[in-house]
């Protein structure tokens, strides 16, 4: 049986790492194989573009290319890793993916939406997640999660800033989960994390009965 | 005044570099200021690229991540390179563009037409050659050359196969020539270099006092 592609997606602190760790301990529980991984990176194709890109660092690399270069990391992530994993049965559980790409380029805007879309589908080859898990949470709490996080204790100068860049990122997730609603699941990331985990185990669980049952129907039409 | 992109497309064996060098001198000696480059490659990120691609060599890139990453690379010889050279009022003269990704990506088909259009589309962002000139040769012809350059002798094992590929990759040149033919220019390349010299300069020079007087209607109607 084909394995669940499932995505976590969410601005900084919206405590991706944890909720993913979680999840991979309940279905191990319950007897799962399951692949953690993250975009972007997670083959050797995709960490020698990952390469190119931070060797460009000083070089000012457009915005076609960047999202070229991501797409052709997240391709051999795709071919080499993921759907391998998947068609042996594992779950697969990735950190980030095509919804991070669609909000912080689309966010900035620096790229046609048609290409971008294009650029997408050319990437992922129809590899689409059975679902995806957008922890949502208020732009200031994440913000400051993530600052606590990296040790930081002044007042940034760049917060307003950083703050409406937030604002219009959690829009752009929340905007996605509209359009694709049987696709993603938003979840408040404001609760303990032990809440969170339930909540997510609880939808990870019904999809995987809906799955089985789905896979087996057509044994039973015979 | 803008400059004009002329690309040299062909087959192995077709004198692209012959050509472009008699073309380039033509030009030069008309008094304009002249650029030639070359794909894939052209620019520090596109040769950055390169190396990934290169580097890859022992590992199964997937075509779509191949096509993704030679994408990236156009686009940085595009805008770090040919458009910069354009608006300065450069002739840029490349050797291979678009037409060649078309032409040997499609014939091998590993890829869907829709997504090598729409990758191509985020590779140039609009630059497209002024003038493209197909250096059409027979397969066999073609072939012969490019062996007697690399000094090959002995009949090779894959001949049959090579040349099979050759007439397909020569009829999806003649194709594209035949979908634009306000771009393409197919010049026959069995006959002496200078003959062909001469027909490429002739088309080049009637393109140039086209533009030219394109160029200058709009002050005349003022």
């Amino acid at each position: 049986m084909q394995g669940l592609f499932i995505t976590f997606e969410g601005g900084e602190g919206a405590g991706k790492s944890t909720q993913i760790a979680r999840l991979a301990e309940h279905l191990r529980a319950q007897g799962d194989d399951v692949l953690v991984t993250r975009e972007p990176g997670g083959s050797p194709g995709a960490e020698a573009v990952r390469h190119v890109i931070l060797s460009g660092a000083a070089e000012p690399f457009g915005p076609a290319m960047e999202a070229l270069l991501f797409a052709a990391a997240r391709n051999d992530h795709v071919e080499q890793v993921m759907r391998p994993a998947l068609r042996s049965g594992q779950m697969v559980l990735c950190d980030r993916y095509i919804d991070s790409s669609r909000v912080y380029q689309g966010v900035t805007g620096n790229l046609d939406p048609d290409l971008m879309r294009a650029i997408e589908r050319a990437a992922i080859n129809g590899l689409m997640p059975d679902l995806t898990i957008i922890l949502d949470l208020a732009a200031e709490v994440g913000l400051q999660r993530a600052n606590a996080r990296r040790g930081a204790g002044a007042a940034d100068r760049f917060e307003k800033e950083t703050i409406d860049m937030h604002h219009k990122r959690r829009d752009a997730y929340l905007a996605i989960a509209k359009a694709e609603p049987e696709r993603c699941q938003v979840v408040a990331a404001d609760r303990p994390a032990g809440e969170i985990a339930r909540e997510i185990a609880a939808v990870v669980d019904h999809l995987k009965l809906q799955r089985s049952v789905k896979t087996k129907q057509p044994e039973v039409a015979k």
